[in-house]
């Protein structure tokens, strides 16, 4: 398949590269080109535009940091709307709001392309290692077409409707199931720390009760307060708890935990941890117990 | 080793049947002696009183609802105490507060008997399937010699340290971890149902994303909305958020979650849920979304 | 002075009529035209558009619901920006957000004209009675040449800083500050309610202890479930506790009972009480207690 | 009247005062005596032991900490219980738990004797000026009998039940709404300082919006951060909402601020705060915002 992919940052790299391996024609593109190179020696074409990368593309991939830049991507000065073929596909794999999600998909329809979301769930070794979960939505012919190119990046893909926002819905609350366990984790260790036992050890008997590589990853991460080179920065991990909300607010839905969590985020940002992992929100609650300060 | 055990509830008796299973000979009790029968069966002799069960015993395990009920078979009439020898272990694997379980280790101490906690992780059937993880602390050497009658009920026993209560502290804190799962699941299924998604294809994700029994099965239940039989009744899940959030307070440690998750219990049992599993925590969410009103 | 004013609602036209009343010369323009009647028969001009309420006027205010109201009455066509005089002063007593205060802020400044924010405290009776309180901000100049104006209008006038948007923000907390009281009459009644014991004896002495208009009114409406009609709608209500997060989160500081605010403003939604006064918040916490169902 | 009183903190100090004043005959016992001698100076009489200051007197006032401290001094050596005449009266100003409440009625009732709770607001000034609001509950003749002496010590009696622990309810929830108004103080103020505005002036327009003395005065003491020394001991502020929550609890009522504001007086506490006024549940919130570090 001809591929266009803009975002090469380190989760659009990885994917990319599966790409590549599994023998897809890419055109690659990125802000700063440097980026490029190592896919260009793989055999990636660069482009010089996302209107260049999406030309003659049958799909074009997005892997940006937020609803804006891929607002950018799609409407700026050579953007990909300008370059993408009628009947051509616009893949969003960012973490972007169901309402940003619902503007595309109607934009792309007046353009005649398609637009679909295929979030995925991973962190980079995982996108690497071809162990992402693709969570696609959209048109049902489009989306099955896709289908080689999903495989070539994930362990398993879902298909969860029609509407692409509701691929983005599930990805949302899947990022604020992840950061209910990061608190969690934070409340216990500063409760176990403060009563002078051994959260290690704790940790270590969760490891086997959740049976879950979640829980012992983050897990160990924050038991060593090992949060810096971060595998997901803190401010993006606010982002998608404030889009969790907005969606679920948007069908009159309250989410405590998604609350509580986002006034943690918050307090991360007041104490300067936005560059660190997502996972250091458990330093609020060791805050607030009166250790670490 | 000659075993007393007192507290054939579910979890007790499959517990009791693996001591006999191992080879060891077992006294039991029980306030209601229709649940001995299937034990007597198996070999076990049926004692009394708890002092009856605890005469002759290396060591008598208690298996009990809470605080008051090991109190009770302590110090009541024919009480475990009174017929406990000299250097024998009472081995409580009920979910105590860790102020009854300093209290119980202190009396024990005066008597000249050893009080040992070893908390259980896992439902009835992993209990049948000697499947449970067993959290223990207490003196050193007692807790070593009772290693054969760990073995013989759970895959795996991690020692915590040499204070009964730090088992009991991990064991409270491992039911706060479990029950926020419940509560995520709840919250997030509210929002994925009230956007008209479909929340059991979103709990299939969630399954393959954390890969968890844990999430498995708890999430099948919620989303299928499956909350009897009970497994572990929602007004004894309340109990152990509160003792973990007492535990937590006693050493100055906030505990956000937990808190929220106190008070969404308290509005199950205002709408009849006490006799209900304790993941029908969610039916809160639903309900507070306009959902199952 | 001649000035124009902007959307009559229950509030604006009890400010409109105050501002005749104390000899000003009055301009008004209401996209239904009926609301304008009475002040027609009062003395005031009608205007066809907002920009013809703006022309020749020193001042016009705004009283409108929203961000997004203000902005069409601005922009759109006919808008307020066209017909304003380089000098003029638009005077905003809308509850908008920080964000739009400082937006429109920088709008009048490249127009030449001046963007000033006058939020007000009361409600619709208070207005009426000339007994708002009004927060204002900008331009210090522009505030003190429309020092006679707010005094037409309230029975106490702060300014509290040269960017109009520090107002906003003071209006947005205080807002903040009363929603909590509803939710707090909430909580408190359910828990007295469902023992048994008389919620409008205890609404009595904290009148007394509180010694607050806010408690008393507010604390009988709840206690009556006297909800309709509404003296500001629950929506509203919603989208101010919901600025006031925006706001706080722009500063890095978490608000957590401003969270836990909006979770039951959205749950009262989720049960069609958006037309409800926002004191029906109460109805969350009474739901959660089994009682109201 | 014959009236005995026991315990001469600041608050009962004057009540008793007043009591004296209003022309009664007092017997006043205070565990360390010195605190008896400005009362002995006007003319009340020291009692050896509480069951002296009982002793033919038609009622005897407790003022002390805790369920606890009433409990010793009902039932200890030399115990009040031993002293009182059939028919005499307890009086109980002590913010006791509404479960304790019960168990003493139940105890008074069979030593023939009557408990009668009289539960007070205001600090220790309005307490001297004798503007206290009384809360009373108890055996209606008794009550009325008691009249005189409640005049003597408060601006406003309120009789709300025949069971002595729903004065104690009333007593609890007053308090948590209080508690309520310093944590929102707390919240604002943390906001507004981080956005740079003047938090008093903020405070000024609420002093002026609610018209409370409540707000006024515990509000400048938060903007001012004046917590020492304390009117009211944060630690006592933390049993009081955690009794409410108690009592919440016993009737399913959940009450999720105030489960917030218990969290954030355990993080003063891990703060050293313990001694500090319970305004200073602020500073809570002004740490989590990355101020005051």
């Amino acid at each position: 398949m001809k591929i266009g992919f803009v975002g090469l940052g380190k989760m659009g790299s990885a994917m990319a590269q599966n790409l590549l391996r599994a023998g897809h024609e890419l055109s690659v593109y990125n802000r700063s080109r440097g980026k490029a190179e190592p896919l260009i020696q793989q055999g990636a074409r660069v482009a010089d535009s996302p209107a260049d990368a999406a030309r003659h593309s049958e799909a074009v991939f997005t892997m940006l940091p937020d609803d804006h830049a891929v607002e950018e991507v799609m409407f700026g000065h050579d953007g990909l709307l300008a370059g993408l073929d009628q009947g051509a596909a616009h893949v969003s794999s960012s973490t972007i709001s169901i309402n940003a999600a619902r503007r595309f998909t109607e934009e792309h329809s007046q353009h005649g392309s398609r637009f679909v979301t295929a979030a995925v769930f991973g962190r980079p070794q995982a996108a690497e290692a071809k162990q992402l979960l693709v969570v696609t939505a959209g048109d049902q012919q489009t989306v099955e077409r896709l289908g080689p190119a999903f495989d070539a990046i994930g362990r398993r893909t879902f298909v969860v409707g029609n509407e692409p926002w509701q691929a983005n819905m599930f990805k949302l609350f899947g990022n604020f199931m992840i950061a209910t366990v990061l608190e969690t984790f934070g409340e216990a260790f500063a409760a176990i720390r403060s009563s002078g036992a051994d959260h290690h050890q704790f940790l270590e008997i969760m490891g086997e009760l959740f049976g879950s590589p979640v829980y012992k990853n983050y897990g160990k991460a924050i038991a060593d307060e090992n949060f810096s080179p971060a595998g997901f920065e803190l401010k993006l991990g606010l982002k998608d708890v404030r889009l969790a909300l907005e969606a679920a607010a948007e069908f009159n839905s309250p989410l405590p935990i998604g609350s509580l969590v986002r006034d943690h985020f918050l307090s991360a940002l007041a104490h300067n941890q936005e560059k660190l992992d997502w996972s250091s929100i458990a330093l609020v609650s060791a805050r607030s117990a009166g250790l670490n300060d």
